[in-house]
């Protein structure tokens, strides 16, 4: 095999994850060690800023900067949510000539994995030699092949640390707090919802995803049902619940928020909900909806995640060095106890616009928890040495004899 | 002076902090050196608790689960929200002379102080010798007489990182998040909303303080022009803003929210002012609404806040035992740098029910800021060792010259 000598370029797409800037820190630093790869630049703001000729020189950052990367959540380059229009591959390509760009590795889910796709597609018809990777980066964990996405365990590590704290809070006020529910991401699956479940005894006591039909007779039949039982509920609800018909169960009010596609944005579950609960069973109920801290906190990074992150960034560069192409990298695990993981790759048409929902086994049949399938699933990605509080064994007080009690 | 021989009790009241648990350790571990201190009682959700004789004995709990209550969020005792009933500080006066408590210590804001003033005084007049301590707690930082509370700094710090991270996600974004409007918590004060300026390049555009009326076309107005300049805008709301004729701008929609004397609660500050946006400004807004993660999270603890919490426990036993009583432990703030601080004590009567807000000197005369005078006051609290985030150089790279362009 002759070497392809050229530039590589980097760019990140989609929602910020706490670790995407660890998979560039790969990439850049993998990058250092091919003779055959000449400059490096960054796409600024992702494909989007790429058509406008937006690109950062990713060689001229100090070495200390882009090991900071691994200390950094968001997207350091920039991101997008860009559709592509008519003509956009045939520009990208003709920049990647004009860049005398070679190497083009691209982190995102399942929308970015199809640019890349289209791209590799675009180049083989023109003869153009171009190697494109797809780096995978989601929190909500839905790409296809992949055994869990880069991004998602330590979104999950967010929601667990902060259900072991918000139903502490909850308990400490246990005679006011009545009901409290979580809004969580996840977009049109449940991974992130379910992996509250992993906070154990400080887990939520319903779960609700959107792989499952949402019924608001059942959901406050739940509800209630909890309360007589314990005196306190905490509900874990994804953003973008549906109802059978296939209808949001929450939308934003205004015709503002639609998607590219002009189709109304789910949102305000937790908003919504709280309403339902207080209208329905006159109970105190507040929500939190930590929003966009889920998915670029860089105070729950799993250690996992992390060097996953980075090793999926170092070897898109490595593979496509040695003459792979047209892939998207991919984590495959070995073995669950003792975790071990490596990778791999799938052909980009495997992945692209695949969204991939939670199997039936990890959905508890009552459809408001998870399977102890999923928790082992999910429990090695979160990583280790979560937070070590206490709680106090409780010792009662014997009640004295009081003279002036009747 | 003799000793004072008997028991002591401590409780923790109101919303949970994220040191509140510090101070009942410094309490604890303190109480531990005096032999005059027989039981050593824990209120199992404050006085609502203790009123129903629900008390803990933390003698028994092993003294590494006391040392842990230094890492623990929220309030492992329980705390309540309890308003006295008529009657309650008589009943509250025999169940410590059933016990033979003479120490009562309770941590907790200006209606806790009341709580501890009015329970002094009744002693007084029973003749029964106890000493009466307040310990000070709250994220609103609202408590007269103190420097500033402990509880505020973490919760601060919490803000302050918050913005670090979501202002970078809403830059990564910066062609799709337009508006991002961050809820904060601090009741009728601001300042725990005016401490997100403390993240620098991070803070928000705009800060909306409850010391100031609110004016909707005002707002929207900020918003458009921070939006012509900059492009994006990032915003902090205090939950309880309310308008110059004394309205709440947002209240929860229910009655059942009420507070304990029937007046609705704000609530949904967040939802108010993303809907008002979107509808008077066609731009795409979301909100974050931490909620509860702001009182209770324990990844974002002030060392200092931490140390002072500590303190102010162990000062309130040990002047206690020094035959002191009626008071609540105050910091004293000697210099800002670098900082030193030291406890001293303020009378009950002066601290029960007061709610102290900002002056005038801390907040920017166009009313959405805050002044350096404002920032000299809070940065020490929040502790060193923010999050050392990198953010690339961005060497522009120079368009390469393309044939195929027109």
């Amino acid at each position: 095999m002759t070497k392809l000598k050229g530039n590589l370029v980097v760019g990140q797409s989609g929602g910020p994850t706490a670790v995407i800037n660890h998979s560039v820190c790969g990439v850049v630093q993998e990058a250092m060690h091919y003779g055959e790869i000449h400059e490096i630049y960054g796409m600024h703001h992702g494909i989007q800023g790429f058509l406008q000729d937006d690109l950062f020189d990713l060689r001229k950052e100090t070495p200390a900067i882009i090991e900071g990367l691994r200390r950094t959540p968001s997207a350091a380059l920039g991101s997008c949510r860009y559709k592509l229009q008519k003509g956009d591959i045939e520009k990208i390509l003709h920049l990647c000539q004009a860049y005398n760009i070679r190497y083009f590795l691209y982190a995102g889910g399942g929308d970015t994995m199809d640019t890349v796709h289209q791209l590799s597609q675009a180049a083989a018809g023109h003869n153009y030699e171009i190697r494109c990777v797809g780096v995978p980066k989601t929190i909500d964990n839905d790409l296809g092949v992949t055994d869990h996405c880069p991004g998602f365990g330590s979104a999950a590590r967010f929601e667990v640390v902060t259900c072991m704290e918000i139903v502490r809070d909850t308990l400490a006020l246990r005679y006011t707090e009545t009901v409290k529910i979580l809004e969580t991401m996840g977009r049109n699956t449940g991974w992130l919802t379910a992996s509250t479940a992993l906070a154990g005894d400080y887990a939520p006591d319903l779960i609700y995803l959107p792989e499952r039909a949402f019924d608001l007779d059942r959901f406050v039949g739940d509800v209630e049902r909890v309360y007589r039982l314990k005196g306190n509920v905490v509900i874990a609800a994804c953003e973008n619940l549906k109802y059978a018909n296939g209808a949001y169960v929450a939308i934003n009010e205004d015709a503002l928020n639609v998607d590219a596609f002009g189709h109304p944005e789910p949102g305000g579950i937790g908003h919504f909900l709280t309403n339902l609960v207080i209208k329905e069973l006159r109970l105190k109920t507040r929500y939190e909806k930590p929003g966009t801290m889920q998915r670029c906190s860089g105070r729950n990074v799993s250690p996992v995640d992390s060097q996953e992150a980075y090793q999926v960034g170092k070897d898109a560069v490595s593979w496509a060095v040695q003459g792979h192409h047209g892939f998207m990298v991919t984590l495959e695990r070995q073995t669950d106890a003792p975790y071990r993981c490596t990778t791999g790759m799938a052909p980009l048409e495997q992945v692209a616009n695949v969204e991939k929902g939670m199997p039936e086994a990890y959905i508890h049949p009552d459809g408001t928890f998870v399977t102890d399938d999923f928790l082992a699933f999910a429990r090695p990605l979160i990583g280790q040495d979560l937070p070590d509080y206490i709680t106090l064994a409780g010792y009662p007080v014997e009640k004295p004899r009081i003279r002036s009690r009747p």
